[in-house]
């Protein structure tokens, strides 16, 4: 056997080498179109291919992956979706994710079965908590990666390659659940990160959700808040806005209910952060209203000690 | 005469049109070479070609572009770069432009002698009082775009294409002045904003200045404080860091010094953004924390208002 066969069968569960999964793709935009891509694009290197169904709210963008090859059965309701799935993935918004994993430890827990259930949705604590209520056998999941364009059409099959797919495993998870989404993630040529529900949500509220809020708050700051007139001085500052303010405000472009979702279900850490950032702006305010001026040296050892965290990895 | 050639006469100043101008750039970096480069390349379609002189503290970027045909002398001394000059041009970063701001209405005084004076410093009250308080022809200026690269080699000559340019005419500015350095902002096929130095510095501060600090606070919040040990959760946060934060962190990638520059010469006006900045992040955690839980909808308000402003033009 080449060496590189090897090593690449080293990488996927033993166990489940050999046998055909039967995935559930359940919402069907970005995420679990290039989910789904990345699954097709890689089953061609596989002994035995993926069976992937995807159900969503509006069919379209399903039907058109069936017509792509992408996916092999179009679900017209989440019941014929579940039939035979052995992996169901919540791949629909925040709150909708939220309310499907209602329904299927619910009214649908006949038709789930035991099916490893798994989710993209980028908080943790909350669906743990939920899915383990519920007694289901559930990883949840972050997939860290995204795009600014939204819906199957933007969905690419590299999405999430080489990039950390957290994994937080319920209190009902069997090792076969666990391989499973492992299967998934290498099926996406992704990378996995096994973390708690904690720690994950801590440190997406520090390096994505408060960004995120930060960002619409630039805005509100400079250009005025919801519901009054802008201010005065926006459009002049509006026209000589440059790269540096495009790149400040790009999260504050994206859509505005998948910001809400994030910001609702993540409520406490990114409140928790964003009292941190009010701290350090504290601090930098001080600096540069300094009795005797503002000292250029002092000023630059913060710059440059944040640069030097940026580079260290 | 046809109209293409009307309308383009029209937009430089008619009694300029056909007279050479001698500029003098100080400091030949991304901006002063970027100038010359713009300059020489629409030489071609000018009556009168530029004559571009260029000094820098180090010779090496001034006598390659002396080889490229972009620079027609390079000067050993500032004395040299500045006899015949009809046009100054300071293009050295912040602090070091005020300092050759202080030589050429200082010693350097008589090599200057009735030439015109004007600068791409990022802020204007500073240099502008300066500029007046030593009696120069300064018209303050503002080339309103960037690169995150720096140095000569990274000079395009079209940086500045299409781009806002600001124009602040000094207390001693003559006509002429004013001419000559529109006729430098159309030579870079800018588009020349006139305004107040107090309009612009606010202007600045608020989509440029303040987002530069926020992007460094927004490190400093999230992976410590110079001098301090990293936070334990940076780890796993920078292991999951995706494209947000890193646009989110693109500024604070920047050279440390010329952020210092920009955050001493116009502090006052960056702290008074940083606080509407802190009120509105204050106002962002009384929502998250709100005593019934937070609001998605009262959220979704506020990232569709901020997406609103920055679409509304």
């Amino acid at each position: 056997m080449p060496r590189g066969a090897s090593s690449r069968a080293m990488s996927v569960p033993l166990g489940l080498h050999n046998c055909r999964v039967r995935v559930t793709i359940l919402g069907f935009g970005l995420i679990g179109g290039s989910v789904a891509r990345a699954l097709r694009q890689r089953d061609t290197e596989a002994t035995e291919p993926w069976r992937i169904a995807a159900w969503s709210r509006t069919p379209a963008p399903v039907e058109q992956a069936v017509r792509d090859g992408v996916v092999d059965v179009s679900a017209e309701t989440l019941e014929a979706a579940l039939d035979g799935a052995d992996l169901v993935l919540l791949a629909a918004p925040p709150l909708a994710s939220l309310d499907l994993l209602d329904r299927i430890g619910g009214p649908l827990r006949n038709a789930v079965g035991d099916a490893t259930v798994t989710d993209a949705v980028s908080v943790k604590a909350e669906v743990l908590a939920q899915a383990n209520r519920l007694r289901l056998h559930f990883v949840g999941g972050h997939p860290m990666a995204g795009r600014e364009l939204s819906g199957y059409t933007a969905a690419l099959p590299d999405l999430y390659a080489g990039r950390p797919w957290v994994t937080v495993p319920g209190t009902e998870a069997r090792p076969i659940d666990v391989e499973r989404v492992q299967r998934l993630i290498a099926g996406c040529g992704a990378v996995e990160v096994s973390t708690t529900a904690e720690a994950h949500d801590a440190a997406v509220a520090a390096i994505s959700h408060m960004p995120l809020v930060v960002s619409a708050a630039l805005v509100e700051a400079v250009a005025g808040r919801p519901g009054e007139p802008p201010r005065l001085d926006w459009p002049l500052a509006q026209k000589l806005a440059a790269t540096g303010w495009a790149s400040m405000t790009r999260l504050a472009r994206g859509e505005p209910g998948m910001g809400a979702g994030i910001a609702v279900t993540n409520a406490a850490a990114i409140a928790e952060q964003l009292r941190e950032m009010r701290t350090v702006l504290d601090e930098w305010i001080a600096e540069l209203e300094a009795a005797d001026g503002p000292d250029a040296n002092r000023l630059r050892d913060h710059f440059a000690a944040a640069r030097l965290r940026l580079e260290q990895e």
